[in-house]
């Protein structure tokens, strides 16, 4: 054991964005010309890779998207910081004291936090593997010669498998399975039989799909009969799944996932859910079988959604929330139990007071009892 | 990305239910003469697969068991429903506007649920596969020939593997481990050293079982220092385990997981815990340590139990409530902090109404100071 | 299904415990002489395992630190105990009808609990592998001859494994990871390209490091667009990581887990978060992206915390907590929305009463409407 217990001795800034800056970069021109904006500075500045406000160097690209983060700006050593016109024009007027980041160019857009998602994803692009199946791999299906399978991996027998997929050392997928093209299985990920994906999936390392949901009958001994789970899990495309989360397959119909639904680490999605299309659902959140969630929902961490419920389209449900009633209107809520997320900081703020207004009625008590004494 | 996010396009009836279809059924007076019920119809007619009574078609057989679904039951194109007798002289009171489902058989039966899923059973039996062992295992012990072991998966020494089990790819079974006859252990699953399961267990892929328990004593420079977890996890017969849930090793003693016991996904159990025979226990649970629950209880979803706590034969644990004492009379119990269930609804009313409450209080101190003041 | 349910019928006394009896044991003499207290008794006595008092045999070695415990020392059949001075001396007035454990020995400690580990560490060393890769593993990285390597497990290039590690069977450890000497993985544990772990780090099965943090952009047809996670995790020395938990690399900047952290299982751990050193965390906790905890806190069972927050050094926040506003002050926290942890226990005995409170507000309401109605 260490004598000393401290941070990590490694420096922070992470292998992957160091080994990135040694490749060639882009222009900011070139970033103009693909994703628009406004540049102000010069065109032919490079950058290598991105970088926080506080942790860029001359080498990368930043962004401004929260004012709150507007006094990081002057100080940065940013080599260009993507902003919204309002901070631009806001840090125009440089003083003496603060100078302008002199050598900072900028690119002015509307939207600063998508306009960095997508320059990341082009100073950062997804490898692309070399198909190729793992001498150690075990494939019972054909498979296009796109496809790359890691060392160990399992591909049971009966499945359709789309080009340029990439199916993770250690993945087992089972019989009759189908992975839509571009889809990406990290190390350890487990497919029952059946399962369908759609394109471009994304599935990270611990994750199940497709084992059987929690059905028991229960017979006059008070012992559980257990129904056969005859359904299967159907995801659409561009469908994110985190790690260690688990998607049960269906009772007798199948459980749902609709495109472009994102789903974060440690997630429960029991049998016979429906996840409408680009609802985001973040860690530890658990929702029980037969629920069905609109689409555009964003789902917080840790909520847990009781079963047979329908949430309607739109529906932002707040961290560590505790649904019991299905949602008709579009809103936020939130809550143990849950109510529109307006009424629950009202409740919470008076909860917190609860014993002064306990407090409060005692002495109302005595002083009733006062006046009626006196009569 | 799919510039049109909808629905996954595969139809939505399951491989599995279709490809059952072409097997060749049960003529319904088989089904009465292996499980009993009163049949009124055609016993020559054949069903292939179970449907709820929404998506029958007529080779279907379906269930009415909440009356709820009781209108359903009119439109339904199932070719057999299974209903209890109230619901089936309901039914029989038809109409020109709703005429009988002209070709169902019906079976009525006393618990049409617990029916339906023993028709179920026979229309999906278990997979049994050939014994055998795949090339690419590795296997230290003895397995009797009706074993079956998948790709990749690892059994290290003096095990004891009952007959008929399967052991899925990618398992990797330690040392010294017990398997009941009978029992599946789906893709990547990880047993311990020593673990002990007996018969007919049934462990969803990703599940940990025998993992350390969470065991330090702290020392005088706050460090933690690891207590050897030297117990194991004993398990009875007819245990289900689902995805991703981690059930520990004892500290000293083991923890215990009784004969029929359920668990569902994303469940942590820690050590020490003993779980009464035949108790359900939803997805999301977590159980601290050295807390035992008696038989036949229900543990909803997300509900947290902290340690060392007794909990009675018989008791139902609202979803995510979270208990902190032990439990000595059956029945059930909710809440945050968890109370009888039927005082925590009128709680939870009132905590929907505390803004008002507090309103109500001001209101009284007024008038009172009013009356105060006239004196 | 077996016709009489009840506890499995492996005998309790775990397996490892009484083949570590067949060993050699150690004498209490040896004991005192490596961790100091004070002997009284045989310092010939030799030991075997450990064992709680009640489950003790003249083989083992106990420990009393919960006076709860008090009652059981005297029936205890231990061959030694460990206990304080306190405890030591309220037991050596033994009477005719509560004889002392005649053949027991004592070793007198400051901190029994403590002691306990120590001895039980000694008696229940770490199995030293001899190092080797197993055939069947794929291994791209030098690795030195200390380390072994399990079945199937599978090791990317440009690896760093340090002396003595332990990798066990069915892992999968990514590109460029480094894993200090002494390290130990359970089987299937999956580490991403990059991570950074410390020396003597203890990951249980099914945990992932390293997969991508849950970071999306939503562009104006509400489609969520990936931001790469292009940070790592990186992980002090003498961490030890539970089953079935999940650590997100970071955005941009690392996810850093200092020394001596200890996480148990089913935890989440977003991006970018800072866990403080010698933090404890237990199951089921989920911390979301980018809060800061420091040193020596303890996190209960499934608290919930909210991410971007700062969490100041020796705080203790209790289960089942939703911690939704930074911390600055050391103490205990607790609650649903959390409070100082003093606070939080009135409020539940209040929430308990709510129904009562509202009774009274309604009565009193009628007695100064009688009040008011007399003028």
């Amino acid at each position: 054991m260490s004598s000393n217990p401290s941070k990590p001795s490694k420096p922070s800034q992470s292998s992957n964005a160091s080994k990135n800056a040694e490749t060639q970069g882009l222009r900011l021109d070139e970033i103009v010309a693909q994703l628009g904006g406004e540049l102000v500075g010069d065109g032919a500045k490079r950058v290598y890779q991105v970088a926080t406000l506080e942790g860029a160097g001359p080498e990368h690209i930043s962004f401004l998207s929260n004012p709150k983060y507007q006094k990081h700006l002057k100080s940065s050593r940013a080599g260009a910081v993507i902003l919204a016109p309002d901070s631009a024009a806001e840090t125009s007027s440089s003083s003496v004291e603060n100078p302008p980041v002199s050598t900072s160019s900028r690119i002015i857009v509307r939207n600063p936090y998508l306009y960095f998602t997508r320059v990341s994803q082009l100073l950062n692009p997804n490898r692309s593997l070399q198909g190729g199946v793992h001498a150690s791999a075990v494939v019972e299906s054909n498979l296009p010669k796109t496809v790359s399978v890691g060392a160990g991996a399992v591909i049971g027998p009966d499945c359709k498998i789309g080009e340029n997929c990439q199916i993770g050392a250690g993945c087992v997928v089972g019989s009759g399975v189908t992975l839509g093209a571009g889809s990406v299985l990290h190390a350890n990920v487990t497919l029952y039989d059946g399962c369908f994906l759609g394109a471009r999936n994304l599935v990270h390392s611990g994750t199940v799909i497709g084992s059987d949901g929690f059905g028991y009958a229960r017979d006059a001994d008070a012992r559980w009969v257990k129904i056969p789970q005859i359904g299967c899990v159907v995801m659409g495309d561009d469908v994110e799944v985190g790690a260690n989360t688990s998607i049960d397959r269906g009772a007798i119909e199948d459980t749902i996932i609709e495109d472009g639904v994102k789903i974060d680490n440690q997630v429960q999605i029991a049998h016979n859910c429906r996840i409408g299309a680009l609802t985001a659902i973040a860690g530890c959140v658990g929702i029980a079988g037969s629920t069905h969630i609109g689409k555009r929902c964003m789902i917080g961490g840790a909520a847990m959604i009781i079963g047979h419920l329908e949430i309607c389209d739109d529906v932002i449900i707040s961290a560590a929330t505790f649904v019991t009633k299905s949602i008709t209107k579009p809103g936020e809520y939130a809550g143990v139990p849950f109510e529109p997320r307006r009424d629950w900081l009202k409740t919470t703020a008076r909860l917190r007071h609860l014993d002064n207004l306990a407090a409060t009625i005692r002495d109302l008590e005595t002083r009733l009892a006062g006046l009626e004494n006196k009569k």
